[in-house]
């Protein structure tokens, strides 16, 4: 797995960055840093590593899940004991050699093992250290547990997924993926870049912490939702699957029993969308004459543009919708999006050697930067470990004999 | 509205945007950007500006929506036509004076104007160019028209939100907010400050862009499914209000006929969650052993949750649960967020003086940022055009006069 960082590099090339993270946020945050060229060093427990090593499909006669492929991407993965003394202060002896520190340990955690932020900013000053949470690190109830699901629920995102009590009666839908590890982490990437410039500016002060909560990290995306309540005491409640502020865009069945989506709401579209219908006389009824009125007569209006889809096949739909130029989509599974020739034509959907699995497909890197170095796929998910010996010897200029004592001592 | 910066600023402060956005994806990138202390300009067309201005709860009276007071915060409101070459050539003379752009107009539209990447860089060639867009810049399909609600569709999302078909005939629910967008925000932040940090090793070439893809930053975030379905053929099937890789973790109905989240997926939450159900036996009963067993077995888990947790109220559940320390929630809504005590000592929903609507209740600023300035809230959303005479004036030594017979024109 040792294999030598891409030349190419990316715009990250040069940023050295320690993971001490499992699960999925502070792993996905640096992922993405690592995609765009980042040297990150990963610290995973001996033996089984980061639990999302079992998440997901494993393959027959695999110990590691697919997912690792994409998720330990591009990462060089040490192993470390943190409840040892020694692998305290290897960790801390590392902490000296990189730009920044990423984890995602329940709070007060890692400062119970001698490696809190005033640890970390003891052995390198400049250290820049992001704290990915459930709840943030100060606050009545900062030590409580949490996992995505559960921040995704407290910062208001659950209660916004679903169909109305009256329309369905199970419990809101969980958002099928999980957004709010992944939220947070990139909430955590841009505060880490976003010290790094200050750094840079010749501003940065000793101890810089990112302080990131996934609860938070959804509250920051709901729109409206907090100066609506603030203003006029609105809760806003959810809407299935339309819009509560823009009409029409619906999930609409076709003859052939699949949803067809279509995102006519703009006056432009909507008038392009009923040319399209053959009822270019919506586009003049005046309960249809602008967003707040169709809103207002959203159920008509989609009962309208519904009776319309249910005689055509999804295919004729499509045809139609497109050649008007109207925002509008099949709803793509996975084998759809890998046979996609956008997302292929891009390099988003990418064939990368794996020495575990093979050939395995892999998204791209996310956002695609021209004009320079890009960033890639430089090796898939590394094995527990992979590169203890290299990154202890490059770093800490550590003799075999050395590492081998502390591996024998069941440190690393 | 000319609230003057604050002092204190933030990490981003010394950074100068121009945002050509409108709608969310964009303008959502500079609202993260702004927050965090940088300059951001935005620039939008005389008279109605930004459409989100009329999107979502307007006050009698009001001519703006409330959304627009978190939207548009900490930025400075210029007019431009863009369709007058007047308007073209003012914004290119602010381009010489900016580190970035952030826009997000359908691709071409910039360029069919004489505003594209190149002509951007041929007045400023250090000038960072952000380009949000529905499907990317290239590619067979880069011109379709989209919304977030597309992106999130071909991205791969709506078809893994909600209830799978033998459980509910609806179609799959719409996450509740504009996540394609935001998500799609977050990741040109992180391409526009990757891009800094790369200037400032003194690599930074002329003409750099970061081209975002509402699709691609969704199918960035979609765990295992592309490589599970390119090693095994496994197209992932949405899974309602459970998550597929783990167990339990659900949203359990109580006796006063409300659901509450419990996230009990590792050994030791699972174990103390039967301690709690007074059923200590499940915790070593083999068909819940270990994480794939309880997935496996997760109907039958969830039964024997559900049966206990039908027999509490939802406080009473609530009670239990926390005392042994497994993630949990209720499902809050904006009124629960709004009076929520960790939100409120962490200052995530604070009062924002807006001059136009009183005082309104903000989200904070995500991510916290502590050992330096954190940014914050300047100013709540400005009317369209509040800046115009300020900025001319500042960044390109524009006379009074100047500007009114610009105005005069139509061009601001």
């Amino acid at each position: 797995m040792n294999t030598p960082l891409d030349d190419q590099g990316g715009p990250l090339s040069g940023l050295r960055i320690l993971e001490l993270g499992h699960f999925i946020a502070a792993p996905f945050c640096t992922r993405v840093l690592a995609d765009l060229g980042a040297d990150v060093i990963k610290v995973e427990p001996p033996g089984r590593g980061d639990p999302v090593r079992s998440w997901g499909i494993i393959p027959e006669g695999e110990t590691a899940s697919v997912w690792w492929s994409v998720h330990g991407r591009n990462k060089r993965s040490i192993t470390a004991d943190l409840k040892k003394p020694e692998g305290i202060a290897l960790v801390k002896r590392l902490i000296a050699e990189v730009d920044a520190v990423v984890e995602n340990f329940k709070p007060g955690q890692l400062a119970s093992w001698g490696l809190g932020p005033r640890d970390m900013t003891a052995v390198n000053p400049d250290v820049i250290v992001v704290q990915v949470s459930g709840y943030g690190q100060t606050g009545p109830g900062h030590n409580r547990a949490a996992f995505g699901v559960i921040g995704e629920a407290v910062g208001g995102l659950r209660h916004l997924t679903g169909y109305p009590p009256e329309v369905s009666e199970l419990p809101p839908v969980r958002t099928g993926i999980s957004i709010g590890d992944s939220v947070a982490g990139l909430y955590g990437a841009i505060g880490l870049l976003a010290a790094l410039f200050e750094k840079g500016k010749g501003r940065g002060t000793p101890g810089r912490r990112i302080d990131v909560a996934l609860t938070e990290s959804i509250l920051s995306l709901l729109e409206g939702c907090l100066p609506e309540y603030g203003a006029t005491g609105a809760v806003r409640q959810p809407t299935g699957s339309t819009l509560p502020t823009n009409a029409p865009s619906n999930a609409y069945p076709t003859a052939d029993g699949r949803w067809f989506l279509i995102a006519a709401n703009s006056n432009a579209l909507f008038r392009r969308l009923c040319g399209a219908m053959g009822r270019p006389e919506l586009a003049d009824d005046p309960r249809y004459a602008d967003n707040p009125s169709r809103v207002k007569h959203a159920a008509e209006l989609d009962a309208a543009i519904s009776h319309w889809t249910t005689g055509l096949t999804l295919d004729e739909v499509a045809a139609q919708v497109e050649a008007a130029d109207v925002p509008c989509s099949r709803i793509y599974d996975i084998a759809d999006i890998a046979a996609d020739p956008q997302f292929l034509d891009r390099g988003m959907v990418r064939r990368v050697a794996d020495p575990r699995l093979g050939e395995v497909l892999h998204p791209g890197v996310v956002p695609a930067m021209t004009g320079g170095p890009a960033g890639g796929v430089r090796w898939a998910g590394p094995d527990v470990g992979a590169h203890t010996d290299e990154v202890l010897a490059e770093l800490l200029g550590m003799a075999p004999d050395e590492i081998d004592a502390l591996k024998k001592e069941g440190v690393l």
